[in-house]
């Protein structure tokens, strides 16, 4: 791997075209997507990648959980090559989210194809199925779970939409058969590689157009609520309060500010609250909230984690409140492999693509994938760092940048 | 005035009755009432209350808004002087708030008429229709300020209960013309003295079982937003955020401890918030809140309004959020009138009652009778500062000696 990997074109028009008529699955006012898994929107989004792949020239395979392949087989066998993203969205979300990186694999591919013909390894174009538990509450990752055997049959009659319908009726529906998931699983592939948008300001503020992800940061959820007695506004003094609002206003700008004096990529958000009776005559009873804490780097999060909670417990215990924490996600951070880092670092330089590396602050595919294969990530500039909304935006040059690294890679690994 | 007043005595199993049995009238779980104006628990409670008047050889009077009214005519003419408080209940609410001043002053009537006989001047007890606005949000000192001519036609088909009922339906469904509301208002009455249970723990703390109350507190309730840019919890760095989250938790902290550091009497509540979008995992776009803040001193409150609104708006700028604010109740103290409170002094030393002289942090239908007479109130211990709850409490040996210091400066004022 020491000669240059040759010069990547990627045509901004098909680049365009596709991001513009993928979007139309599930447009909604302006440039909305309201897409979620197993819709028909999903449907006819599913529908228009598998075209496309075939368009490209590659083999179209539609997996046991919904998911679509667009297989370039090698010609000397071994395991596979992969790279893709999400094709589900919020309500609405963007143009962008997932189905840019389920776009960058099919037109890598499609581009490394008609250049350079069968490649030595199989590569392979993803679109999965599902990530962002838009319908589906508990169901994120369900297409990257599928494919590293992470869904559990007895785990189905739980996962309901928000109208009642269970994941099983929704797959049945589709045409899937739901006791057939594990179908989907995959152990043959060696290395994926996911592209994305950043969904944050940092490359904005850098002026770069792509950045190489060297880990997933580690996130942790707590529900969190803190107890007091509830009183009259104004016949009770102040001196002798147990007003669980002073202790969750102490407690959130501690919080926060600790992450804020930590440091980047350290982040805590304090993003709910409920308050008990939330009555503007009346000292709360109570304050219910969450803490979603992350840090990419295992031990600066755990002690991310042990700052916080000391915190809150010589708060409320000061305060005479009562507070009560469970931790409802806790996720280690996911490293990338460190190879595939510098040959992402290697060959943008050869395409003359300007990067940074930085960690990724959100949850993504390449968690779930790093269970079976090495994985790192792409990033593309995001506009004012906006995601989840339709408000969400990366330029055209920035995206066949993006692409242009994404396939370099590709093209070093298999071919 | 300068002899003693004889002493006062007052049956507490007759008080026990009395505060019992009325709340028999909208009696939920335990010792909770749920008593809201113009249902047929109100309408229960309002001709018990008519009863016991007329027992105790008192003219009932039942005026045009609801207000029960018991006459013990004067031989001398002139304005009267009354007493009592309000006979509907939150919901559910205790036995004690409002109740217990419309029995004392029924009590104090009863055992001067019994001791002394027709006094010279007219001494009148009252059931106040409506103080709390636990059915009609914007009715509040219903039946007070019809009293005053404080009630307006036009804004009867406003004023709506939880189910969509105006109160002009409502009066009609118990008997009452709305159009004749304006024949409640009275211009002959002199002195008002309400007896009210304290609803904080002033009493309980020092010890003593009743106040004198010579100022009613000033109040206002500020409705608050913060607003900054909601963003992915992960992907945005802590140094760039504009989190409201982070500007209300700031807010709060500053507003609670200015006030705590102020001092008795002056308070501050933020008892309402409500985060939007609120999801665990998103930066918030906005929190709404509210600001319940108070003073019995007119320059005093305004100086606290002063520095809350210097401290929001230092915060919400320095940390890029916009602010709005809405001033939506906005009262000045009451004083009492000192000869009033001089007088309780008095009377509490003669009948050997200790009291302490404080505000009330509550509002109370004394305010609006302050337009048209002289008030004052007397306060009886409440157990744990509770009330708006069934927990509310306040004992027989309390309530007698209140109705000892009522009914004293009762005699002193009209025999």
């Amino acid at each position: 791997m020491s000669k240059p990997t040759p010069s990547i074109e990627v045509d901004p028009e098909l680049v365009e075209h596709y991001v513009v008529e993928l979007a139309s699955y599930g447009a909604t006012e302006g440039t909305g997507v309201s897409r979620t898994v197993y819709s028909p929107e999903w449907v006819g989004a599913t529908q228009q990648y598998a075209r496309w792949c075939e368009e490209a020239g590659l083999t179209v395979k539609h997996d046991a959980a919904g998911n679509v392949w667009g297989v370039l087989a090698g010609s000397e066998g071994g395991k596979s090559i992969a790279s893709g993203s999400h094709i589900d969205s919020q309500t609405p979300g963007g143009r962008y989210d997932g189905a840019l990186g389920a776009l960058a694999a099919l037109i890598a591919l499609k581009v490394l194809k008609a250049s350079y013909g069968q490649p030595k390894r199989t590569l392979e174009a993803i679109a999965f199925c599902e990530e962002e538990s838009s319908r589906f509450p508990n169901a994120n990752y369900w297409g990257s779970r599928a494919i590293t055997g992470r869904v559990c049959q007895e785990d189905f009659p739980g996962i309901v939409d928000f109208v009642g319908k269970t994941i099983d009726q929704a797959m049945r529906e589709v045409g899937l058969d739901p006791s057939r998931i594990d179908d989907a699983r995959r152990n043959d592939i060696s290395h994926f590689i996911e592209l994305h948008i950043e969904q944050g300001p940092i490359l904005e503020q850098a002026g770069l157009p792509v950045a190489i992800v060297d880990a997933i940061t580690g996130i942790r959820h707590y529900r969190a609520s803190l107890t007091g007695t509830a009183n009259h506004a104004g016949a009770f003094p102040m001196d002798i309060r147990r007003d669980p609002m002073a202790g969750f206003a102490e407690i959130t700008s501690g919080l926060i500010n600790t992450a804020h004096r930590l440091g980047r990529p350290a982040v805590t958000t304090v993003g709910r609250a409920v308050v008990q009776p939330n009555f503007a005559g009346i000292i709360p009873e109570k304050v219910e909230f969450t803490i979603d804490a992350r840090h990419p780097d295992a031990s600066k999060r755990r002690r991310l984690y042990e700052m916080h909670e000391a915190m809150m417990a010589e708060i409320a215990d000061r305060r005479g409140l009562e507070l009560e924490w469970q931790v409802m996600i806790d996720h280690e951070p996911t490293p990338s492999a460190p190879e595939l880092v510098d040959l992402l670092g290697r060959v943008a330089k050869e395409q003359q693509v300007p990067t940074l590396t930085m960690a990724s602050g959100a949850g993504h595919d390449s968690q779930q994938m790093a269970a079976i294969a090495d994985v790192a990530m792409i990033f593309v500039r995001s506009k004012d760092g906006r995601s989840h909304t339709p408000a969400e935006f990366s330029s055209v040059p920035d995206i066949v940048a993006g692409i242009k690294v994404l396939a370099a890679a590709l093209y070093e690994l298999a071919y």
